[in-house]
């Protein structure tokens, strides 16, 4: 098998958009979420992300990287001024429509767009997406500038979860793939998962065995 | 199908464990990368990392969330006072040996301790997974501390990129599937992937096609 070396020269002289579906990359498998926000004027908005990582569990935070000024800017704007956002996981039979919110709509909310149903809850104002099985809702707990390229950390506190309970164990485990959760590469890359093992907690010098469910 | 919804007091109110693996799955599929660096008395450390992260490209750009204060805390110290590290994705053969690095190991490489081997390069000096198939070498670019819960987001600059050729096609796309790339979800479980389709650039109005390859 023949390897390739890119040292940060050749990286640099890639052409623009081929820099960007090789950088996209490398960071390997990403989350496939959709971000549900809404305008003070009321006009909701769906934006999908792959950037959404674990901050923390206590207190429970995820954030995610977005720039202001691209498509997505009004799922900006929208979490800045009403300070709340949702997650939803991309499943299997959605993520062609997932991948449409991506486009550059401006006066029309991508859930009429792209076929995608909003749900409203009582706890927020910010839509769900009714055909997401998994769905969080957070307000915005911290604006992070990254000034390296523009970019800004999001970071939401959550404040609702909901989640079929066919999924859900009872020691906290939550089976994503039985959700039919689906995962990216790159920028437009879609996958389905199969479960390799569950591992038990490491100590060293102690054999890791496999967890049922 | 039953739906759970959980509210903040109830997770707040959920046992410290169960609640950490709750949170730890919500936001979705994960990238399995092993984090390889090297102490100033030249002790090399390996350090499973979920929580890699596309930053940017223009820069190069990729980052990861880290808790100075826990079994990371080498591979922090080690990142802070060398200001590089690579990320070597995890792939099928080697995603138990990557899990077991989670364990607090003290004078011992974890390459060591867990049956992985280490590659140098002239690039830099810390080290490579050599049984990772995608590897990528960074400078610490920027250390955004998080105050919310004191865990740092570590920016990295790609320098060095090692791929098999076989993966790359001409316009920048990677199949990381093909070199065996896994994903992670929650804290434990691990899995493979199959890819459902790469779909064409999303423009407004018009029908998403197929990408082959």
């Amino acid at each position: 098998m023949s390897i390739l070396k890119y040292n940060i020269e050749d990286i640099l002289s890639l052409e623009q958009r081929k820099r960007a579906t090789l950088i996209n990359t490398l960071s390997g498998f990403k989350s496939a979420n959709l971000i549900g926000t809404i305008s003070e004027t009321g006009l909701t908005n769906l934006c999908m992300i792959s950037s959404v990582v674990h901050v923390g569990s206590d207190p429970p935070l995820l954030g995610f990287i977005i720039r202001p000024i691209t498509v997505t800017r009004h799922t900006y704007e929208n979490i800045l001024s009403t300070r709340e956002f949702t997650i939803n996981h991309v499943n299997t039979k959605i993520f062609k429509q997932a991948h449409q919110t991506s486009a550059r709509y401006e006066r029309i909310s991508e859930f009429e767009a792209c076929g995608l149903t909003e749900e409203f809850t009582s706890s927020g104002k910010a839509p769900f997406v009714k055909e997401s099985h998994i769905k969080i809702r957070l307000s915005l707990a911290h604006e992070i500038p990254i000034e390296l390229n523009g970019t800004q950390l999001l970071i939401g506190k959550i404040t609702e979860v909901i989640i079929p309970e066919n999924i859900f164990s009872e020691d906290g485990f939550m089976d994503i793939e039985k959700a039919e959760t689906i995962t990216i590469s790159g920028l437009d890359t879609y996958h389905k998962t199969t479960k390799l093992a569950r591992l038990s907690y490491a100590k060293p010098y102690k054999k890791l065995t496999e967890i049922n469910g």
